[in-house]
């Protein structure tokens, strides 16, 4: 089986470690990387602060083979990401002469022009529909924070990354609390190893999920799964 | 001035990175230590693995004051929190005696039992009103990933963690583009270093917060920030 992608994602924010706002698209992005069957291994949340982005960023970057940011791309005092990342491989913060042009096309005044910024080297990316670009440095992917607009470039994520070996999955609620299904869980557990059996108590019950690489060893645990819940 | 006291926040969570639930943690917690004046620098998610549990945990622990963790600490398979919190600190998992007593004195199955399995040497933290208790080792705080009762949980952190110093905050929220106050952010943010000053777009406008930890201070950045408005 070909290897699996692995992903981390950089949430960039001080409004979410203070509480004001909650974070959103880290459901977007998992849900997207899963689709595309990369393995999202990490979410780190940090302030706007050049220094702690660069660390994070470079320590990512070198464990991963994709990593997202999300917040701190304006041109206002507080979006420092791309000075952050830019620190992160060694490397200063220019105006990408491309952008920079479509900016001035677009008409927008000079105090707009920080939108160009970019870490030295970095590349931008397109997509068919959207029209601002992502900027790339190297294997990190960088994208604005406001939830709408980061959704509008996860398009461009989905049409410019790879795709990874398909992810197989099923789950079952069971109306039963969850301590009560202990033996049987450690059963289907014990003979599917390949398997990655998750246990979530709900209101309703026990949410149980499955999942695996390989297809068939999905199903026949779920199968097993199901079996021992009718006969228990 | 007193010393902020620091926290990180470590989500244990497969079902995170997949995209399958949406955390609501990161925002309670984060919202509670803002009021208790506790400064929230990093959020971690990663998966439920026991040997990752343990590095992060450790590097957390060691580089802030409280560290909080959410999720995996059921009785079955999949709930890894305790064994990967131990190794953290280079020991072993065990069954708390008085926590033992007390789901036995609730007539609790024997598959219940591990409920009470805590890391050796951790103690429990028992709130006036929330009848289960946190498991605390050293300065790691263990709570469970079920919303409604993560939030039954910060009762108790509520009434335990240290007071720290108060924070101050203002917000505005201006109908303007944040591309068109850039300068006169820029003079604000310049005039008043002690101040955090955030700027985001959002669908009315701009929303620009105010923060510090010197409340003469943010008053004055926020009376400046409203009068440079009104003249611009």
């Amino acid at each position: 089986m070909p290897q699996r992608p692995t992903a981390a994602f950089l949430v960039i924010g001080n409004e979410i470690l203070s509480g004001k706002v909650a974070d959103t698209n880290t459901g977007l992005l998992a849900r997207l990387l899963r689709k595309k069957g990369i393995a999202l291994q990490r979410v780190v949340t940090i302030p706007d602060e050049p220094e702690v982005i660069a660390a994070e960023a470079a320590q990512l970057s070198a464990s991963h083979d994709f990593v997202f940011t999300s917040g701190g791309v304006g041109a206002t005092h507080d979006d420092v990401t791309m000075e952050g990342i830019a620190r992160a491989f060694g490397t200063g913060v220019m105006h990408h002469p491309r952008f920079l042009r479509s900016l001035e096309e677009r008409g927008l005044a000079a105090s707009h022009r920080d939108l160009a910024r970019v870490p030295e080297g970095a590349e931008l990316r397109e997509g068919r529909k959207e029209t601002w670009p992502v900027v790339v440095m190297r294997n990190v992917w960088i994208l604005p924070g406001l939830p709408p607009v980061f959704e509008r470039k996860l398009e461009i994520l989905a049409e410019c990354l790879p795709e990874g070996p398909r992810y197989f999955a099923d789950e079952e609620l069971v109306p039963r609390p969850e301590e009560e299904l202990i033996p049987l869980l450690d059963r289907v557990v014990g003979a599917y190893p390949a398997v990655q059996i998750g246990s979530y108590p709900v209101p309703a019950g026990t949410r149980i999920t499955l999942d695996g690489d390989d297809g068939e060893a999905v199903a026949k645990a779920s199968a097993a799964l199901r079996k021992s819940l009718a006969e228990s």
